[in-house]
């Protein structure tokens, strides 16, 4: 048993804050919430160990995301490939839809039933090369929510630098092509 | 020694014409002329071990790439990821932009000095999800040859169903970009 110095047999410190239920819990990511079913996306699939395993997070009302490009993830040497950059905002702004989407009905990402977007287009302006150094920062902005339609807008940095942008058209997953309804 | 039924010592039937010098080389993709400082590109790199190494050809006025998705390379179970779809639209758009550019120089792309374009900006229109079967069809098509700017239009099919139709905005690299002139 641990003793305070001068408190007896207390174990905690009166000074300390007890903490909190979940407090050392890590923070789940939208992708943490689809389901398994759902979870081998190359990009942001959680099951897919060949692939990018990105992680999307609320900070406010925009959304971000951190990536750590490897050295092959090259296009010239010394930046970043464009293909990638498409693809982590991909990803990204179908996560922000499902967030988005759980968000405007009132309810968390760990309720029924699951929201999943597809990507109905995809538009990236490269506006400088990326250094392959990185960390990609993305942020994401709903710019529109429309019955199964979202449509995010997302931007790459580096270092405080805004690198691209993208703007993606999401819409929610037509049920015949959930694994298991087809 | 090989003798032809009654041809006495003819190694060569007389019906048989005689192959052509290079006819048994495999042909050159776009790619395979890329200078080796250039040739590290996730998507299209032949230099890059980790890459998808896309191949592009001339088909007539139209240039085209074959891609083989591997199982990882999904969106949900048994479709392709759209990611790869934007990467290889990409890197063939970027591929159709190089050659392009040489045509109308009126020269091969084995001569000097070398063009490689880079990505100003992508479009990509997902219309059904893409079998993860496969293979992937491309065709590019040169939509407008401007200055140093070539916009490329591409479709990618399965099976021959068009699964998603993408455009391209390429523009050639500037020399301070390529690797010795930085």
């Amino acid at each position: 048993m641990w003793r305070g110095p001068g408190n007896g047999f207390r174990k905690w410190p009166r000074s300390w804050s007890f903490p909190k239920r979940g407090m050392c819990m890590k923070k789940k990511a939208f992708q943490d919430y689809y389901p398994d079913l759902l979870n081998h996306c190359y990009g942001c699939g959680r099951l897919n160990e060949h692939g990018l395993q990105i992680k999307s997070y609320w900070d406010g009302e925009e959304t971000v995301c951190t990536f750590h490009p490897k050295p092959y993830h090259t296009a010239i040497p010394g930046y970043v490939y464009g293909g990638l950059i498409a693809s982590i905002i991909d990803c990204h702004a179908t996560g922000t839809a499902a967030a988005a989407a759980y968000r405007t009905e009132g309810r968390t990402m760990d309720t029924e039933p699951p929201l999943r977007f597809l990507t109905a287009s995809l538009h990236v302006d490269y506006l400088r090369p990326a250094p392959i150094e990185g960390p990609l920062e993305l942020r994401g902005q709903v710019k529109e929510i429309k019955g199964r339609k979202v449509v995010v807008a997302v931007a790459v940095s580096v270092k405080g630098e805004v690198c691209a942008r993208g703007e993606v058209v999401a819409v929610q997953m037509p049920d015949h092509l959930v694994p298991g309804n087809r």
